[in-house]
């Protein structure tokens, strides 16, 4: 081959930030979302599927890093020079679809939609440019009811995932009481917006940068360990220590939670009504008997992103796990949400309000894996009926008729290598056993059965090399018309 | 409202040549989706997630449009200058996934896919720019067995999707076939190459424009109704005659055609080769037991990608359905493959045979509800809990709580309207029964059902007004410990 030729072939490597899933992964994943389909459906949503390209208007620009221009979206211009965007989350399509739609839509709508969605940023570990949303709207109901069975709804989602009470916790808390306290200490009205927005980002660091960190966040600024400076809030001392005192208040009930947050913004009647609302939610919750177990008041959580209105929710998974350096640290959060009440009316002029739920469908699925909880309803790999004669492959071809016809897994070797490559092939694939009819098995209108894992184990256990009776499980032959009875009793003695 | 803030908001529409799917489809294409898998399963097939995103020059460009620059594909610049696109289909990728983790998979690599894919072409009526596949591959076997394989696997499809045998047709042909035509006739060799493709999706428009459309396209070009004139292969008549007659070798009997298209390319080796692997491929159908009534030879099945290079396939629906025009025509094709042994080797310089099968997954699912196959496993609408009074939403909390955790779908209201409005909420959801308590009931510790369906029969009908037995069925009293059972009995009753 030139060197020329060479040089004009492509390199075969997925893009930057991209990747592909394998098998396990794809099962899995399936059968979780199929089963956060049950709980959605069980409470009345609708699923929905959104175009993953908008007008790029339409979508708008909601990301927590609005403030660097042309990023954070996948955008390109169609024929008519119109700006097309790629979906960054489920939320936005959903506020242009209802804008659209509203005539034949019942209010409230209640729907959910999953699907792929895609941030133009820098990959890192773990970090893809595409990932997996699962999310749950009401649109059309200012009633904190529509908040507060988002919430029981995602708890009885991580139940029914398996994931035991007591090993996750929905937090919530309202936007509403954060404006509170930024008013209270006379960081109000539209000239503050931005400011509100240093705030709020440097709340949501809580968990990553700890109490310090996001106090030099809150005041003059804060240099990270690569150097970089990201300036803060500029808030004095005393509203910095007014902050952590919110940030802290909760406390172990909720209704003594609510106590303290009315206190901390009876000067505000934005703030007042964020906790009436928190106060219905809990009643609801009460009503419903989810205790604080499953749903708590956390004064720390405020969701990074601008569009939020009220009450805001986050699901942690308090199960410990290892993080890049080999600590141990909790999950964390696979889940996030909260009130949009201004989303619609971007397009309409009139506010719909709007509240739901956004899950993160691999990180969620990491800590199903983690549990243990995606082993169950997994996929045997096929049994392989080998090929030995090619004269003979419409033989063949029938007894992988006959073994699929049974609901077994099987499939004939459809390449074109001998014996030693096929046994490989089987071994690479994981096949629990092979099917053999050579010249001498076909003679005798015998086929051999071959048990791979059993053969595997066999071979790595000297003394049990003797034992006959193993020894023929791992390799026999049975009378061509017993096949399908043989491999399905080889298969239920695993 | 200012005109100035009017014209500042963006206008809520879905981007052309897009659209949202709603609650029916999204569920039946889900149905729909879980049989072939459980197929594709069965035959031993393996799932796999490529990105939407892959770098351009991997995807490469194999749509028919090709010969038109820039068009068909999204694509977009990265940061770093690199090329993006969207998927135009699923086969590019899996072609790049191959090449990138060769060592690491078995071989023959056996896998499908599914998921949307793009084309960046003028949008028309029932015409997206965003439409799902489903394939499955069989990456690394030259023999025609694997060939052989997904036809037989599609058949079963078809059939296990309800799709009765004699109703469906999958068709096969094989590209050396139409090069050894091609061959006889002079049109070899690579100087050829071009006019090759034009003689390719001339055939490939037979259905479309019928034996005197093709003709003109093999010769001096056609003029479309629009005026547009499309440039021929420029064949002499002889050689029009002579594709006519291939075209037209199909016969009754696989082994039929077979002699007439030995026939036809005795004189070329290369054609030779084609007849032999439909020879072979026919062999495997008789042994498994697939007759002409499912899988047949048509040499005017010719696919109009460039990429394949032996046998090609499709499936094609023959019920009938009314076109634009409102004409009945047959349903056709729902899908189409084959084989491509060379878009590996375009990475990687070694030439890895594949061969693989693409269903057009709503084109399949127009099919199967004009056949009436999406009714089975329709989820029924939620059963709506009424809010009476607001004060004890509790109460009603607890009522819906206890439905579904009697795995009945139901939701309270969660708007803030009153009573008027939830029933023409219920009313446009299409819920089978409301459940109310107000004071009155609640007094008397009881819950009334309404029976949205029966009222509605019963309000067009005069004669039934006065049944007394049907009207008590459609509105009736429970004591609220029954009310579960009383639900499941009224469901129970449709």
């Amino acid at each position: 081959m030139s060197a020329k030729t060479k040089q004009q072939r492509p390199k075969a490597r997925v893009a930057k930030g991209f990747r592909d899933i394998g098998p396990e992964e794809v099962r899995g994943v399936k059968r979780m979302m199929r089963v956060i389909e049950e709980v959605y459906e069980a409470y009345g949503f609708e699923p929905l599927e959104v175009p993953f390209i908008e007008y790029t208007d339409a979508l708008g620009k909601f990301l927590p890093d609005q403030d660097r221009p042309n990023e954070g979206v996948f955008s390109f211009q169609d024929d008519d020079e119109q700006w097309l965007s790629l979906r960054y989350d489920l939320t936005a399509p959903l506020a242009r679809y209802v804008a659209e739609n509203q005539q034949a839509l019942p209010t409230p709508y209640r729907g959910y939609r999953q699907g792929w969605v895609f941030r133009n940023e820098k990959p890192g570990p773990g970090r893809f440019r595409q990932f997996m949303q699962f999310d749950a709207d009401t649109v059309g109901s200012a009633s904190p009811s529509s908040d507060a069975e988002v919430c029981m709804m995602i708890a009885d989602t991580m139940e029914k995932l398996g994931i035991a009470r007591g090993s996750y916790v929905m937090k919530i808390n309202n936007r509403k009481i954060l404006d509170g306290v930024l008013e209270a200490i006379g960081v109000a009205g539209p000239e503050n917006e931005a400011r509100r927005m240093t705030v709020l980002r440097a709340i949501d660091k809580l968990d990553r940068l700890g109490v310090a960190g996001v106090r030099e966040l809150l005041g003059k600024g804060r240099k990270d360990e690569s150097g970089d400076f990201t300036k803060g809030a500029e808030l004095d001392a005393a509203a910095i220590d007014r902050f952590a005192g919110f940030v802290d208040a909760g406390a172990s009930t909720r209704a003594e939670t609510l106590k303290r947050l009315a206190d901390l913004v009876s000067s505000s009647e934005r703030g007042r009504a964020g906790v009436a609302e928190l106060a219905e939610m809990s009643m609801l919750f009460e009503a419903a008997g989810y205790g604080e177990d499953r749903i708590k008041i956390d004064p720390a959580v405020v969701r990074g992103l601008g569009y939020y209105t009220g009450p805001v929710f986050e699901c942690e998974l308090l199960m410990e796990a290892r993080n890049e350096e080999g600590q141990l640290v909790r999950f964390g959060s696979v889940g996030g949400g909260g009130r949009y009440d201004d989303l619609v009316a971007r397009f309409t002029g009139q506010q719909v309000p709007a509240t739901g739920f956004s899950i993160g469908v691999s990180r969620l699925y990491s800590a199903l894996k983690l549990l243990g909880r995606t082993e169950e309803g997994k996929t045997l790999a096929p049994v392989v009926v080998l090929v030995m004669d090619r004269e003979r492959i419409g033989d063949y071809q029938r007894m992988v008729g006959s073994l699929r016809a049974a609901g077994i897994r099987a499939e004939m070797y459809v390449g074109t290598s001998g014996m030693k490559a096929q046994m490989k092939y089987a071994d690479k694939r994981g096949s629990p056993l092979v099917v053999i009819q050579g010249g001498d098995e076909k003679a005798k209108g015998e086929v051999q059965i071959k048990d791979l894992m059993l053969g595997a184990e066999l071979a790595g256990s000297v003394e049990n090399r003797t034992d006959y009776k193993e020894a023929r499980l791992a390799q026999f032959s049975v009378p061509e018309a017993d096949l399908v009875t043989a491999v399905r009793e080889a298969l239920a003695r695993r």
